[in-house]
């Protein structure tokens, strides 16, 4: 399945979601277009925008509401990527070089503050303060699973909990409120709406757990972004935490001093060691099960044209680098 | 006139702000609430909540509406800060160290995501869009002047005219919102949301200025911040630009090669060339034109009871270092 098809019945409507991100880059600063057209160009996936409009299928499809409100998602989710490349120091995203590689970091934490303002700004277009309030929180929530990241950083003993509570509040919430915003927008009851959240949160987690596997076993031309920073950063995923637990003592404690280690070949030495393991299978596992949570609540969905693409949708998440 | 009297009849009500501000800090996450308790600690002067209730004393003086709003505003402002700080590199703010300086520029740089954030969530919840819609331009704005900032930064021939455009977006707009939305939530009449909206821009303007001329002549001791950022980051200010365009010519030449220099003591030597210049006095005399502007605007207001605070308010920030 190519990702030209993949958004089926709403596919033909992301270039609407296209004209409106198009029309935050239209300012008379043209530095800040150059890198608002970088940022926004064509390569995102759109994940995020595609999970609203599907979920908005879901009763009164209405391109007028859902349109403002997946170019709102995709600015936060953009937004939260350049920050992330500065706190990273990244130098690679979305195959393209990163802002903050390309015109430095103040730049990029501007650049970042402006997306997450447009976003909200998009947002209070709309009639009803709904969305503004779901995006607030969303956002709130958002900054504190990175801050959680921050504070746990080189902690050897982060445990799943607190590393699924991290990654919920990054990333697994937004696309839990994209379906959410979408389905409410469509008018569709409350069960339906909660199924279509359930749905966008296991997803979402699903998603990171992949994101975190492919920072380690990935390949960088393949992700399109740089790979192995994870390891670099002190933050731990889930295949090391898994591996610190239940490892032999001494691989646990090999690996304990390769993380704290500043070799050059650090990020080599660690993938070395855990992938002949059962750890990278354990967090990929994980992440299945999320899956089959999150086609489970698609199941029991009224059927409709979005349903079969949410299903696929949920699979392709975790069987190709996304 | 001491600060605890400066804000006159809304000085009682701003305790309800701070109420506002504390439930931002109550959060689960003891490091995020210890940041955010110094970043929202007292030593704020809270001038931009002020603005809002002084203003909204013009007709119905709503707390339940101006609380949220005030507190909006200056958690905003205070998202800004954080953010500077991290740009930079400041050490001291508010008489204290800065986050960057404390935690480190990435904890920096989400803790003013999550200010921002929360800066909007409240917002949204109050009923009308209003207040959301108006935040969010501000929020742009503010980020294009910071922006067009870094863009100009180590341009010696930056002219005043750009100058102007950079403060009234980084600094004046949120002043002049500020003013706006509290009169707007008050049901002022549009010739005095205009009048208020106008005070709170030349306001800004004259603030920024006189925050400029500070960086110069100004004793950190006093003003509670890093001075002498703007020469070594390279931000030309107005009396800079002034002495760049109308000193003597081995002046100018002296000047733009201490600006591109590295020397340990740039500052002190800058300082030196311009205090017995007129340009610092030109930066004071267009701040102080502007706040004549800004009174004549309160002049042109009905009678109320912050009439007079909002006139003495005007000298007050050109005349004492806030």
């Amino acid at each position: 399945m190519t990702t030209t098809s993949l958004y089926g019945p709403v596919q033909s409507d992301l270039p609407r979601v296209e004209e409106a991100l198009d029309s935050i880059k239209d300012t008379s600063f043209p530095a800040l277009a150059q890198m608002l057209a970088h940022v926004l160009g064509a390569e995102g996936k759109r994940l995020r925008p595609a999970l609203a409009l599907l979920s908005g299928r879901y009763q009164r499809y209405d391109l007028e509401l859902l349109v403002p409100l997946a170019a709102s998602v995709e600015l936060l989710h953009t937004a939260t990527l350049v920050h992330d490349d500065v706190l990273d120091d990244a130098e690679l995203r979305r195959k393209g070089a990163t802002i903050n590689h390309l015109r430095g970091n103040e730049a990029a934490v501007l650049l970042g503050d402006y997306l997450i303002s447009h976003s909200f700004h998009l947002c209070s277009s709309l009639d009803s303060q709904f969305a503004s309030r779901v995006v607030g929180q969303t956002t709130n929530q958002v900054c504190e699973g990175e801050l959680l990241q921050i504070h746990h950083r080189n902690d050897l003993d982060l445990d799943q909990e607190t590393y699924l509570q991290i990654i919920t509040c990054k990333t697994a919430v937004l696309c839990a409120s994209c379906c959410l915003l979408g389905a409410t927008f469509a008018g569709a009851d409350g069960a339906c709406v909660e199924l279509l959240r359930q749905y966008g949160q296991c997803l979402g987690t699903a998603f990171q757990i992949q994101d975190d596997i492919l920072d380690i076993v990935g390949e960088e031309s393949t992700v399109g972004k740089t790979l192995g920073l994870d390891m670099l950063k002190g933050k731990l995923t889930l295949p090391i935490i898994h591996f610190l637990a239940t490892a032999p003592h001494e691989h646990r404690a090999l690996l304990r001093s390769l993380l704290k280690s500043r070799d050059a070949d650090k990020v080599e030495r660690i993938r070395n060691l855990i992938l002949p393991s059962p750890s990278v299978e354990y967090a990929t596992w994980r992440a299945k099960s999320l899956i089959s949570r999150a086609r489970a609540a698609v199941a029991a969905l009224p059927d409709s044209p979005s349903r079969q693409v949410l299903d696929t949708l949920a699979d392709f998440v975790i069987t190709r680098p996304m």
